[in-house]
């Protein structure tokens, strides 16, 4: 056990230096050493780095413990684009196509009639718990471990409408670094999503360096049972168990995550509640909203979109100081290279 | 920045040296080097060495990447004492007599004039969802905040009524080093209790070194609102949510943490599923069950114990190898000193 322990923490020290002398400032310039290369200098950027600086400087008025650095991002529009539609929505329709033909009833039932009809704008209608409805009633009866290669293999093949490229290149290349930044500087980063849990899981470590127990999201109710070959399984059923939305981010966050975070970052109406529990603790805050801007790179929409909309929470975080990143002023690159 | 960020470098290598030189192997001896002084040399010590070996040598047949060393912990019976009652029941028990004075009808109602007048065989019997109501009809309409003070509270003035020490010091010393061991080797370490999440998230970090997100457990529904104030409240409410027991701990962990354990301990039937769903993934998996049988230094219990009872879990054990710790062989000293 001893040289194995040895071994362990030589290993472990090296990667330390590794890590460090990797990302470390190589010359002397500001620019070399710009932890968020893919923010361009602004109110938005000084708040981060700001805030970053007056929490992890010890001693300080506002420093808080490492334990204690809890940072909650929204998913869909937040870390990755949501147009034209949620993408898990978009994964969600293409399998109900997929398995329509094992489901003629499908053909008279709303909603998936609308899907296999493409009538968007009633899904968009139908909101977080209508696409619940639809992931977990196309997906019933399957094992967890099943649906996880389901995602996994739609993610592989499937291609963005407009964009023409796997779903997963579509994360925003500035929350990349900002996720590693904060991570560099001892916060715990995680998801909190409207999404479904599982399908995040999926890709959220491989894309963010989140893991699949950072991750918090909509359910459904999953059952267990012995399978007759004696193996324990877990089954999805079609119920919706819980929509981590909008007054359900809070109530996430403490059922999944136990402690209020000191940062929030989200992009919609549906993370209004998220970024009022987070600014409302004690001790340094920070909270944080994607406006969609940039209709040139990625796409402009707020107030009246039936994705995303951004109305409510635009105006409480005029009100309350929150820091609105304008996409298109803030953002040097979306999407990474 | 730049500054900023060589300090932070030089400050998480120097930390990593020195946690590796605190605890690292002094002299020669295998004594002084035992990472488990706690545990008598034996099969359960062999085993569970051997397991943590084997995941950690890389190139070998059995390794296991460090992202998915998930180790669960049951708490009750696991990881402290649970008798004569659980201790999450008393705390319930002590409150519901606190707070009697203001709630008339509970000296006829069941199941509060059982605990006011001292059935404990009918509480027994209520089972986790008995308790779990109690816990929550005493504490409905209060905020998650006030219900850590409380808790916290209970915990810094409460004794054991015949160990006649706080709760917290009824932990058990060999399950302190295993979960120290575990983390030093790249084990993420969880607890999967039927107690009621938020109140052992008051000590886990504390006592076990268990961050909060990394406690798994029963919970009753929680509501956002905003206040008279202003401020949003999250507030309990009388009504269960969650059971994290039997069939409910796979379902648990593949909500909470979304990766199958690769190593279980459990001490009751309430943990059998657990064990099951981690013992038949694949590669390397090890389930373990603490059997007390130690009269003179802990409590002596199984198959017809009303608290922890070890009957059909004990049965599997035998028959599928897993390992079962025999308290009063197996364990050194059982409490911290």
């Amino acid at each position: 056990m001893q040289l194995k322990f040895r071994r362990f923490c030589r290993r472990s020290i090296l990667a330390g230096l590794a890590a460090c002398w990797l990302s470390a400032p190589i010359g002397p310039s500001f620019a070399q050493s710009d932890p968020l290369p893919s923010w361009n200098d602004g109110a938005a950027k000084t708040a981060i780095v700001g805030f970053v600086a007056r929490v992890t400087q010890e001693g300080g008025a506002d420093f808080v413990a490492p334990e204690k650095r809890i940072a909650t991002f929204d998913n869909d529009g937040t870390l990755w684009a949501e147009q034209p539609f949620y993408f898990r929505g978009l994964f969600a329709f293409d399998e109900v196509k997929r398995l329509a033909p094992q489901h003629p009833e499908w053909q008279t039932t709303e909603p998936f009639k609308s899907v296999l009809t493409g009538d968007m704008k009633g899904l968009a209608a139908a909101g977080e718990k209508g696409l619940l409805e639809i992931v977990m009633a196309s997906h019933s009866g399957m094992t967890t471990e099943d649906f996880d290669k389901t995602v996994g293999d739609w993610l592989a093949a499937a291609r963005h409408p407009t964009k023409k490229v796997p779903y997963d290149k579509l994360v925003y290349q500035p929350q990349l670094e900002l996720l590693a930044y904060l991570r560099a500087n001892g916060f715990k980063t995680f998801i909190v999503s409207g999404g479904g849990v599982e399908f995040m899981r999926v890709f959220a470590e491989r894309v963010y360096g989140i893991p699949p127990e950072q991750v918090v999201g909509s359910s459904g109710v999953v059952s267990f049972t012995i399978g007759a070959d004696g193996k324990p399984v877990l089954t999805k059923e079609p119920k919706v168990e819980f929509i981590d939305d909008g007054p359900g981010k809070p109530v996430g966050i403490n059922r999944f995550i136990g402690r209020r975070p000191i940062l929030a970052f989200g992009n919609s109406d549906g993370d209004q509640q998220m970024l009022q529990y987070t600014a409302a603790g004690d001790g340094p805050r920070l909270a944080l909203i994607v406006h969609h801007t940039d209709a040139e790179r990625e796409w402009a929409y707020d107030r009246t979109s039936h994705i995303g909309k951004l109305d409510k929470a635009l105006d409480e975080a005029a009100a309350k100081g929150w820091t609105v990143i304008d996409m298109k002023q803030d953002w040097k690159s979306i999407f990474p290279p």
